[in-house]
């Protein structure tokens, strides 16, 4: 039973991904969504977007990916993306959560739930490529159907979300096209600042 | 265009499976978890414990059953385990929320997600017996974790968790053992009823 006892401790710990709140407001806005939540969208929209990946993905492997790919923040918490200071301890932090989360499972299991996360930061394979699309695609759509709320307070700028997804195309094409679109119309509404945060000091 | 815009639409509408709040409590008791955050753990049980399925199951196919198998809770709501009327009409209530959910998809992905809900309803193959008993286990894993807080507030019976278990170890006969010594814990912590509601009227 040692092994199921810490297969069920992992299972318990992992709970904690419901009290991890990201940046993100529900559609609704009505309050912001927590990183269970968000791997589970995530998923959902792999299931069904697959088709636009820009090469054959395997649906399932991205799947358990996306469902496991934030476990680290457990201990490392979310990392807003346009957070400077704390990007740069990012990975760090999670490293050493990586350890001890994956390490509360059998060995064998640990490593696979590793290396899905390892392949997803490396974004080399087709599968990390379109599971990262989905993980930067789903927040703008759903701050989008938000009227730009978390934009708005954070008064996001475009290059800052253009240089986040400057390889969410590597994933798809024509996912990152209609995207695109979508950020356009945010900007034209004022949601999203275009001027890149600089005084326009002079018409000249 | 217009595929890509229904299957947002779809991916848009069932974020409100984030709204719909469920009896059983995180495991620290904070607060009660959401439809999707409820799926996100069971996929995950699923792929950490589908070694104990009485039947080989196929884990990926089992893992989107899951992920999508409450969906129509965002219409017919989430029907607490042992609310006898809310029960009753359950099942109408879901089929026609099935109809306008799947359907807002593209026909055949539409039909493909609605086969494995009824699938999982159906509780014949393997891995919808599996994906059940992850249903049904995992709120007695978290009850457990807190306490007994929801068991405590409805003064749940033994006799009512053991009928609504009744089919739990047809998907896995060691994790149910596993769980009934959780649930005689947590009958003698005096958590769980024992006595099936009927007084102790005579020493006869």
């Amino acid at each position: 039973m040692e092994r199921l006892e810490k297969q069920l401790s992992f299972l318990m710990e992992i709970d904690r991904q419901k009290e991890i709140i990201r940046q993100t407001y529900l559609s609704d806005g009505s309050r912001k969504e927590t990183d269970a939540e968000h791997a589970w969208h995530l998923a959902m929209m792999c299931m069904v977007l697959s088709e636009y990946a820009n090469e054959p993905i395997d649906v399932p492997r991205t799947i358990m990916m996306l469902l496991a790919h934030d476990l680290v923040e457990i201990d490392a918490g979310d990392t807003y993306a346009y957070d400077t200071e704390g990007n740069a301890t990012k990975r760090q932090r999670e490293e050493k959560a990586a350890e001890r989360i994956y390490g509360m499972l059998p060995e064998e299991q640990g490593n696979t739930l590793r290396m899905l996360w390892e392949e997803f930061e490396a974004m080399e394979t087709p599968e990390a490529k379109f599971a990262n699309a989905m993980d930067k695609i789903q927040p703008v759509l759903l701050t989008d159907r938000a009227q730009g709320k978390s934009w708005r307070e954070h008064q996001v700028r475009m290059s800052q979300i253009m240089e986040r997804n400057a390889r969410t195309h590597e994933g798809s094409e024509v996912l990152w096209d209609y995207i695109r679109n979508v950020l356009e119309k945010n900007a034209d509404a004022g949601f999203i600042r275009r001027e890149d945060g600089r005084e326009v000091s002079s018409p000249l």
